[in-house]
Protein backbone atom coordinates (compact mmCIF):
# COMPACT_ATOMS: atom_id res chain seq x y z
CA UNK A 1 0.00 0.00 0.00
CA UNK A 2 2.64 2.31 1.07
CA UNK A 3 4.47 1.80 -2.57
CA UNK A 4 1.60 2.04 -4.20
CA UNK A 5 0.25 5.08 -2.08
CA UNK A 6 3.65 6.94 -1.49
CA UNK A 7 5.87 6.22 -4.51
CA UNK A 8 8.62 8.09 -2.86
CA UNK A 9 8.39 5.88 0.20
CA UNK A 10 8.60 3.06 -2.08
CA UNK A 11 12.05 3.85 -3.61
CA UNK A 12 13.42 3.92 0.06
CA UNK A 13 12.34 0.46 0.64
CA UNK A 14 11.16 1.06 4.15
CA UNK A 15 9.48 -2.00 5.39
CA UNK A 16 6.43 -2.27 7.66
CA UNK A 17 7.30 -5.41 10.35
CA UNK A 18 4.01 -5.62 12.67
CA UNK A 19 0.86 -3.64 12.16
CA UNK A 20 -2.01 -3.59 14.47
CA UNK A 21 -4.66 -1.43 15.72
CA UNK A 22 -2.75 1.00 17.68
CA UNK A 23 0.39 -0.42 17.18
CA UNK A 24 2.99 -0.25 14.39
CA UNK A 25 6.55 -1.09 13.87
CA UNK A 26 8.59 0.10 10.49
CA UNK A 27 12.32 -0.10 9.36
CA UNK A 28 13.99 1.76 7.12
CA UNK A 29 17.29 0.10 5.36
CA UNK A 30 20.38 1.62 5.21
CA UNK A 31 21.59 0.55 2.01
CA UNK A 32 19.66 2.51 -0.32
CA UNK A 33 19.68 5.40 1.73
CA UNK A 34 22.71 5.95 3.41
CA UNK A 35 24.36 9.65 2.38
CA UNK A 36 27.99 10.45 0.92
CA UNK A 37 29.75 9.12 4.15
CA UNK A 38 27.87 6.44 4.82
CA UNK A 39 24.95 7.25 7.08
CA UNK A 40 21.33 7.35 6.52
CA UNK A 41 20.52 10.39 5.22
CA UNK A 42 18.11 13.14 7.36
CA UNK A 43 15.39 12.51 4.54
CA UNK A 44 14.97 9.17 5.06
CA UNK A 45 15.42 9.72 8.88
CA UNK A 46 12.31 12.29 8.73
CA UNK A 47 10.22 10.04 6.14
CA UNK A 48 10.28 6.53 8.81
CA UNK A 49 9.32 8.94 11.31
CA UNK A 50 6.56 10.38 8.96
CA UNK A 51 5.27 7.39 7.93
CA UNK A 52 3.49 5.36 11.08
CA UNK A 53 0.81 8.10 10.93
CA UNK A 54 -0.44 6.72 7.92
CA UNK A 55 -0.44 3.22 9.17
CA UNK A 56 -1.44 4.36 12.83
CA UNK A 57 -5.07 6.24 10.85
CA UNK A 58 -5.53 2.80 9.00
CA UNK A 59 -5.48 0.46 11.76
CA UNK A 60 -6.82 2.97 14.61
CA UNK A 61 -9.15 5.42 13.29
CA UNK A 62 -12.56 5.23 10.96
CA UNK A 63 -10.95 5.93 7.40
CA UNK A 64 -15.15 5.75 6.09
CA UNK A 65 -15.52 9.00 8.60
CA UNK A 66 -12.30 10.97 9.21
CA UNK A 67 -8.88 12.19 7.02
CA UNK A 68 -5.79 12.95 8.75
CA UNK A 69 -3.62 16.37 7.67
CA UNK A 70 -0.12 16.16 9.07
CA UNK A 71 0.80 19.63 10.51
CA UNK A 72 4.17 19.51 11.78
CA UNK A 73 6.86 17.82 12.66
CA UNK A 74 10.36 18.58 14.91
CA UNK A 75 12.80 16.15 14.49
CA UNK A 76 16.28 16.00 16.14
CA UNK A 77 19.11 14.33 15.00
CA UNK A 78 21.24 12.85 18.06
CA UNK A 79 23.61 10.60 16.65
CA UNK A 80 24.68 9.05 13.61
CA UNK A 81 22.58 6.62 12.14
CA UNK A 82 25.07 4.02 10.82
CA UNK A 83 22.82 0.97 10.24
CA UNK A 84 19.28 0.12 9.47
CA UNK A 85 16.87 2.07 11.72
CA UNK A 86 13.25 1.08 13.41
CA UNK A 87 10.63 2.90 14.79
CA UNK A 88 7.65 1.65 16.60
CA UNK A 89 4.63 4.02 17.40
CA UNK A 90 1.18 3.02 19.92
CA UNK A 91 -1.60 4.84 20.02
CA UNK A 92 -4.12 3.69 22.37
CA UNK A 93 -7.38 2.92 22.01
CA UNK A 94 -8.97 5.10 24.31
CA UNK A 95 -6.81 7.93 23.46
CA UNK A 96 -7.83 7.58 19.71
CA UNK A 97 -11.78 7.04 20.69
CA UNK A 98 -11.66 10.30 22.54
CA UNK A 99 -9.82 11.98 19.24
CA UNK A 100 -12.35 10.92 16.92
CA UNK A 101 -15.31 11.90 19.19
CA UNK A 102 -13.89 15.46 19.52
CA UNK A 103 -13.49 15.52 15.29
CA UNK A 104 -16.98 14.28 14.83
CA UNK A 105 -18.22 16.96 17.13
CA UNK A 106 -15.62 19.77 16.21
CA UNK A 107 -14.98 18.71 12.64
CA UNK A 108 -11.01 18.57 13.24
CA UNK A 109 -9.19 17.53 16.50
CA UNK A 110 -5.68 17.90 16.66
CA UNK A 111 -3.54 14.87 18.25
CA UNK A 112 0.61 13.34 18.06
CA UNK A 113 3.28 11.56 19.51
CA UNK A 114 6.52 11.48 20.10
CA UNK A 115 8.55 8.52 18.65
CA UNK A 116 12.20 7.34 19.07
CA UNK A 117 14.04 6.01 15.71
CA UNK A 118 16.54 3.39 16.70
CA UNK A 119 19.33 1.58 15.32
CA UNK A 120 20.75 -2.12 15.43
CA UNK A 121 22.00 -1.49 18.64
CA UNK A 122 19.09 0.26 20.14
CA UNK A 123 20.63 3.53 20.24
CA UNK A 124 18.86 6.50 19.61
CA UNK A 125 19.01 7.89 16.89
CA UNK A 126 16.69 10.62 16.51
CA UNK A 127 13.77 11.85 18.27
CA UNK A 128 10.86 13.13 16.41
CA UNK A 129 7.63 15.31 17.80
CA UNK A 130 4.81 14.56 15.29
CA UNK A 131 2.23 16.62 15.12
CA UNK A 132 -1.25 15.88 12.89
CA UNK A 133 -5.02 16.44 12.61
CA UNK A 134 -8.20 14.50 12.22
CA UNK A 135 -10.32 15.91 10.05
CA UNK A 136 -14.05 14.44 9.64
CA UNK A 137 -15.41 13.69 6.44
CA UNK A 138 -19.01 15.12 7.31
CA UNK A 139 -18.69 16.47 11.18
CA UNK A 140 -22.05 17.04 13.32
CA UNK A 141 -21.39 20.87 13.25
CA UNK A 142 -17.96 22.41 12.02
CA UNK B 1 26.62 15.87 -6.83
CA UNK B 2 23.67 15.28 -5.22
CA UNK B 3 22.78 12.13 -6.91
CA UNK B 4 26.07 10.71 -6.54
CA UNK B 5 26.59 11.81 -2.81
CA UNK B 6 22.59 11.22 -1.99
CA UNK B 7 21.02 8.82 -3.69
CA UNK B 8 17.89 9.23 -1.53
CA UNK B 9 17.69 12.67 -3.28
CA UNK B 10 18.87 11.89 -6.61
CA UNK B 11 15.58 9.66 -6.79
CA UNK B 12 13.35 12.90 -6.12
CA UNK B 13 14.30 14.20 -9.42
CA UNK B 14 15.09 17.49 -7.30
CA UNK B 15 16.67 20.39 -9.15
CA UNK B 16 19.33 22.79 -8.49
CA UNK B 17 18.37 26.03 -10.14
CA UNK B 18 20.46 28.82 -8.49
CA UNK B 19 23.79 28.67 -6.88
CA UNK B 20 26.30 31.12 -5.67
CA UNK B 21 28.35 31.23 -2.38
CA UNK B 22 25.58 32.69 0.17
CA UNK B 23 22.76 31.83 -1.81
CA UNK B 24 20.94 28.68 -3.56
CA UNK B 25 17.58 28.28 -5.17
CA UNK B 26 16.37 24.47 -5.69
CA UNK B 27 13.21 22.97 -7.30
CA UNK B 28 10.83 19.77 -6.42
CA UNK B 29 8.84 18.05 -8.82
CA UNK B 30 5.67 17.20 -8.06
CA UNK B 31 5.52 14.34 -10.34
CA UNK B 32 7.70 11.45 -8.77
CA UNK B 33 6.81 12.50 -5.15
CA UNK B 34 2.75 12.71 -4.95
CA UNK B 35 1.06 10.74 -2.77
CA UNK B 36 -1.91 9.40 -2.87
CA UNK B 37 -3.96 12.20 -3.10
CA UNK B 38 -2.14 13.92 -5.56
CA UNK B 39 -0.34 16.19 -3.46
CA UNK B 40 3.70 16.49 -2.66
CA UNK B 41 4.60 13.78 0.00
CA UNK B 42 5.66 15.60 3.44
CA UNK B 43 9.05 13.60 3.18
CA UNK B 44 9.93 15.45 -0.12
CA UNK B 45 9.11 18.83 0.87
CA UNK B 46 11.69 17.93 4.55
CA UNK B 47 14.35 16.85 1.76
CA UNK B 48 13.61 19.97 -0.27
CA UNK B 49 14.12 22.14 2.90
CA UNK B 50 16.82 20.11 4.00
CA UNK B 51 18.61 19.78 0.85
CA UNK B 52 19.99 23.38 0.75
CA UNK B 53 21.67 23.16 3.71
CA UNK B 54 25.02 20.99 2.23
CA UNK B 55 24.43 23.97 -0.88
CA UNK B 56 25.33 26.66 1.35
CA UNK B 57 28.23 24.67 3.20
CA UNK B 58 29.95 23.78 0.19
CA UNK B 59 29.56 27.23 -1.46
CA UNK B 60 30.39 28.97 1.43
CA UNK B 61 32.02 27.86 3.96
CA UNK B 62 35.49 26.39 3.92
CA UNK B 63 35.10 22.77 3.05
CA UNK B 64 39.00 22.13 3.96
CA UNK B 65 38.43 23.13 7.64
CA UNK B 66 35.08 22.72 8.64
CA UNK B 67 32.27 19.88 8.11
CA UNK B 68 28.32 20.44 9.44
CA UNK B 69 25.92 18.49 11.33
CA UNK B 70 22.20 18.48 10.97
CA UNK B 71 21.09 19.19 14.87
CA UNK B 72 16.89 19.17 14.13
CA UNK B 73 14.33 20.85 11.57
CA UNK B 74 11.28 21.76 12.30
CA UNK B 75 8.95 21.77 10.28
CA UNK B 76 5.46 23.62 9.62
CA UNK B 77 3.05 22.20 6.92
CA UNK B 78 0.61 25.27 6.37
CA UNK B 79 -1.25 24.52 2.92
CA UNK B 80 -1.38 21.28 0.29
CA UNK B 81 1.57 21.12 -2.13
CA UNK B 82 0.06 20.67 -5.13
CA UNK B 83 2.94 22.07 -8.31
CA UNK B 84 6.43 22.34 -8.12
CA UNK B 85 7.59 23.10 -5.03
CA UNK B 86 11.14 25.91 -4.75
CA UNK B 87 13.53 27.34 -1.55
CA UNK B 88 15.36 29.83 -1.66
CA UNK B 89 18.03 29.90 1.40
CA UNK B 90 20.31 32.64 1.80
CA UNK B 91 23.60 32.85 4.37
CA UNK B 92 24.83 36.68 4.67
CA UNK B 93 28.89 36.17 3.68
CA UNK B 94 30.15 38.27 7.21
CA UNK B 95 27.47 35.50 8.97
CA UNK B 96 29.30 32.78 7.51
CA UNK B 97 32.86 34.65 8.62
CA UNK B 98 31.45 34.44 12.03
CA UNK B 99 30.57 31.12 12.19
CA UNK B 100 33.60 30.05 10.94
CA UNK B 101 35.92 32.50 13.14
CA UNK B 102 33.75 30.30 15.95
CA UNK B 103 33.66 27.05 15.03
CA UNK B 104 37.64 27.43 14.47
CA UNK B 105 37.86 28.72 17.73
CA UNK B 106 36.06 26.47 20.04
CA UNK B 107 35.69 23.22 17.77
CA UNK B 108 31.89 24.02 16.32
CA UNK B 109 29.43 26.36 16.40
CA UNK B 110 25.64 26.20 15.48
CA UNK B 111 23.83 28.21 13.16
CA UNK B 112 20.67 28.00 11.19
CA UNK B 113 17.90 29.54 9.74
CA UNK B 114 14.39 29.40 8.35
CA UNK B 115 13.08 28.67 5.40
CA UNK B 116 10.17 29.10 2.85
CA UNK B 117 8.59 26.62 0.50
CA UNK B 118 6.89 27.86 -2.33
CA UNK B 119 4.24 26.68 -4.95
CA UNK B 120 4.02 27.95 -8.51
CA UNK B 121 1.66 30.30 -7.25
CA UNK B 122 3.98 32.24 -4.63
CA UNK B 123 1.75 30.40 -2.21
CA UNK B 124 3.94 29.03 1.17
CA UNK B 125 3.32 25.94 1.50
CA UNK B 126 5.93 25.10 4.39
CA UNK B 127 7.94 26.67 6.88
CA UNK B 128 11.14 24.80 8.29
CA UNK B 129 13.69 25.97 10.89
CA UNK B 130 16.80 24.09 10.27
CA UNK B 131 19.62 23.94 12.93
CA UNK B 132 23.32 22.86 12.09
CA UNK B 133 26.26 22.59 13.78
CA UNK B 134 29.67 23.85 11.91
CA UNK B 135 32.62 21.59 13.05
CA UNK B 136 36.33 22.30 12.78
CA UNK B 137 38.07 19.76 11.19
CA UNK B 138 41.05 20.90 13.40
CA UNK B 139 39.95 23.23 15.98
CA UNK B 140 42.53 25.98 17.49
CA UNK B 141 41.35 24.72 20.52
CA UNK B 142 38.70 21.59 21.37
Amino acid sequence: MIERGIPFAGRTEVKVLEMEPGYVKMMMPLGPNSNHVGTMYAGALFTLAELPGGAIFLTTFDASRFYPLIKGMDIKFVKPAATDITVEVRLDADEALRIQEKANEFGKADYGWECELKDANSQVVCISSNRYQLRSIKPTRA
